[in-house]
């Protein structure tokens, strides 16, 4: 094997989530040579207008292997790529693509998401955020431990040696985003939430409130509505108590499920807002964390599939 | 004191909540003799408009004792009626009142909403169930035990000897209704949650599931939605076991808050579909309860403290 160039473009990686698009030109060391952005969220496209917004995404870009995941490789997306069970050994899944020859002649590989199903079978599932947590092992792919992906659906997820073997979903994200904008609290609570700073009072109050079991979340809610009523809290205030609750209530939940039972190395992978306030609640449950930037984490994550792939190949 | 006569219009009682208004005539000993509705609730009412709503309502009623209670004796209501700090003696309550007399000449009598403050000055509040409470005394004015108030806002009710010790509020109903109409779960969900029979199997299982811990509630939400991806389950099974981790959730967290320690006796005050609902999961907890319908006991409290004011008068 030749040493790689790392100025020449390798492979195009493309994080095709709900919502929105971004595509990397990455050299044979995953270094991250140009990007592009499209709006067209995979949640917003019938399967057959993929091709077309894929193209116009990658035009000019030579022609090399194409990695894409999240949702576009969902059943409503480009090309369902099915779920793969747990436990996985993520250094695999690039074999497990689901494979497109667009018109032009270009070769797209869809990563498939996983599939979690405890002994009660209870399901759950995941797609996009394992590329994410490929992108923690090319940086250590013997990693053992927990990393948590904050979100709309935050994962809580176990790997043993670069294999997956549970994970967890909470509805976190989802909550806060319809209780400060569709519930009684949207009265109470600022629409902007990025900003909340680990280290505000109300934030802080929130989450020690929740984990320490004073305040149960679904009756600590009510509370900041009246806190607002009664003595005039602040809309920020009210914003971070909000954040502080729902965190708070997603560790708790955690913890009720064993979560922080026996941690070797715990990984934050999140956006710049989230990732700050959830190492704060891994300092109250007394669990040491790194962090790591999503969106990095996802290009990383398919280098690190193309990667493995052509390991195996030689 | 006479005999009362069960047939004579003695007073006029007034359930004003957020989205309605129904309006009782009732005979001295508290027997309904006719009933209207309208469908302006205090939430889309300024403070000028309810006169006018009222006089339409009682036209060509006698000219009675007006007794009001719920969000049309808030601030943002008709005439703003101030929560009254727990323990709070509900048979007073019916000379805490704001007054109204209207161009008509009608006496109208605003009843206040309670107030709870804990030890940590966390508050609780709560208007119109208090009267609803009330509506329990007026069957058994000695009442000790818990009420449980099912609702968009469910409300757990210490009572000790007719006086509200303490209240907390749960935001069950709420969340039950973003949940199912504007969640991730909406696609998953029946939009039509009224006939969940207590014995429902996927109810049965959402409910003990939280109760018992082993599913923290913000994680089992998540599984309903996948239940329906991997495993193709029916909109009304995914409302029915939405609607057990819901009710479930509540009853762990309100066993969390120390609800369940001591309880001599418990009334469940709720609607028709709620009632069995969450009956049933009293009886998980094993604790046996009897139900009252909310409308009638919200009737009956006008009345006892109206009542309750006669007899002080005497």
């Amino acid at each position: 094997m030749s040493q790689p160039d790392n100025t020449q473009p390798d492979m195009i990686a493309i994080d095709w989530g709900t919502t929105n698009c971004r595509a990397s030109l990455l050299a044979a060391d995953g270094t991250e040579l140009d990007t592009r952005r499209a709006p067209e969220g995979a949640g917003g496209l019938k399967a057959s207008e993929f091709e077309a917004v894929f193209e116009r995404l990658v035009a000019g870009w030579p022609d090399l292997p194409v990695w894409i995941c999240g949702m576009a490789g969902s059943r409503q997306g480009w090309l369902e790529a099915p779920y793969l069970s747990c436990p996985a050994k993520l250094s695999d899944l690039g074999s497990q693509i689901s494979r497109i020859e667009t018109k032009s002649g270009r070769i797209v590989r869809l990563v498939p998401g996983l599939l979690y199903r405890d002994a009660r079978d209870n399901c759950d599932i995941m797609r996009g955020e394992e590329t994410q947590i490929a992108g923690l092992l090319a940086r250590q792919d013997d990693f053992s431990g927990l990393a948590i992906l904050p979100g709309t659906h935050s994962k809580w997820v176990d790997i043993q040696d670069g294999k997956v073997n549970r994970f967890q979903t909470f509805l976190t994200g989802e909550l806060y985003s319809l209780l400060a904008t569709a519930s009684i609290l949207r009265h109470s609570v600022s629409a902007h939430s990025s900003d909340i700073a680990p280290d505000d009072p109300a934030f802080l109050a929130g989450l020690s409130d929740v984990i320490s079991g004073r305040v149960p979340l679904v009756s600590g809610l009510f509370q900041i509505r009246t806190q607002d009523v009664l003595n005039g809290a602040s809309k920020e205030d009210s914003a971070a108590r909000l954040s502080g609750l729902m965190i708070g209530g997603e560790f708790a939940a955690a913890k009720s499920s064993g979560w922080l039972d026996t941690v070797e190395d715990c990984y934050i992978i999140g956006g710049r807002g989230l990732t700050p306030l959830y190492a704060k609640a891994c300092e109250l449950v007394e669990l040491e964390s790194k962090s790591l930037f999503g969106l990095d984490a996802s290009t990383q994550g398919l280098w690190y599939f193309a990667h493995q792939q052509k390991l195996a190949a030689d």
